[in-house]
């Protein structure tokens, strides 16, 4: 692995050359940081779990015909996925209140919104990942309105899709996050899920207790985030005995 | 005065019971305040300038077939509208970066935005008037679609306007906010623009100089804000004599 070339680190992950043109290397790393990076850890096995859980609701997006990034997992911590142009767009789409559109108007976290509301943070660090109005991204040119159309689309087929893999195993899809990618094919474009789809970027309750089971825990210290995550893989039969930490240092190492 | 029944007091006005049913009288105060009135002071004169100013644009977006909520100026501080159902939103107009989205994106003021920008707060003090995606608006039912699509065009009009006014008498429009209101005729509704629009609800830079010409003058304390006003009174023809400090407090007692 250290013989590719490193294309970009993320907070969370690393991307490296792919095998081939069009291609990249996803790696995933134990990485947790929160409200901006101003909190941070290193949380073992997180990064198995997260590349593994997102190889699920990848694929499973791709079996309902929503294309992604995604080709295949190469390894624990790795999965090969199509290089794409990530717009610069957090697509975030809630059915419950909580985090920021709680503290911003008021709601108690876990109200029902009236309908499933989407929203988009425009991805600068420097700037903490502004929410702004559909104008902001049309007017800066950040995408256009048809893309911004398509895209809402999507993640309208995502969020039901999620909703309802969640609902199978008691788990309430309160908000996730998406990125979008173009993906250029001589004159055509299209866009594609990119990024991961994971508890990292997802608000996970269990129905019956409320329990999170998502990155809340690492950012409120609500318990031990890998046993939340665990528990999310468990509950899908994502193979979760592979992630315990006897398995992970000859990984990472 | 004192007779008539108070219906609301906000910030910079005082709305009272109007003379015929479906009108109300709108009392402009010399309170200046910012920041979600963290920042507070009495500005002797700001309530006539702002009487004056605003009955100016009101009349001028009447003119060319912009319904608004004004009917008359009464007196020096009192003006003659109709009553309506305030939609909960500051809808903004912006044509160059300064306040908040310079802020928001790391533009630098004054910078020409790559076109107009309409964006929506909620109004809710205790919140701070928060900035909210269109979204949240028709979730939430503050306006729906309908409402939402007609107040764009309201405002992309009332921004020709009033650029063409201030260009006219060389003042640049860096931005506004307006209120828009709903009138009910039997099964008819309608939309107006209310409150008000003054040097208190736009920003306002002289072309030259770049001088602050509106109520930056009293958020950053950049120097007398009734002199500020007075200015672009003067400059539109509306009467600034009227306005000196000698003939003010027999308006106010």
């Amino acid at each position: 692995m250290a013989r590719r070339k490193k294309i970009y680190e993320g907070k969370a992950k690393i991307l490296y050359e792919g095998p081939e043109p069009g291609t990249l290397v996803q790696y995933f790393k134990d990485d947790a940081t929160a409200f901006n990076a101003e909190k941070k850890d290193v949380i073992e096995g997180k990064g198995v779990l997260n590349n593994r859980l997102s190889e699920y609701f990848m694929l499973g997006l791709n079996n309902i015909g929503v294309p992604t990034h995604f080709l295949r997992r190469i390894n624990m911590r790795e999965q090969l996925i199509r290089s794409c142009e990530i717009i610069p767009l957090e697509v975030i789409v809630r059915n419950f209140a909580a985090g920021s559109i709680s503290k911003r108007l008021g709601i108690e976290e876990g109200t029902q919104l009236p309908r499933p509301i989407i929203e988009f943070s425009y991805k600068d660090d420097s700037l903490g990942d502004p929410l702004v109005p559909e104008e902001y991204i049309t007017a800066f040119g950040w995408a256009s309105q048809q893309d911004l159309d398509d895209i809402v689309s999507i993640a309208i087929r995502v969020n039901d899709y999620l909703s309802g893999v969640m609902y199978g195993v008691g788990i309430k899809l309160i908000d996730f996050k998406i990125e979008i990618g173009r993906i250029y094919d001589g004159d055509f474009m299209r866009l594609v899920v990119a990024d991961e789809i994971s508890p990292d970027s997802c608000r996970l309750w269990d129905i019956k207790t409320g329990e999170k089971l998502d990155k809340d825990v690492f950012r409120r210290d609500l318990g031990n985030l890998t046993d939340a995550y665990t528990e999310v893989a468990r509950r899908l039969g994502v193979m979760p005995s592979n992630v315990t930490p006897a398995t992970k240092p000859t990984l990472i190492n």
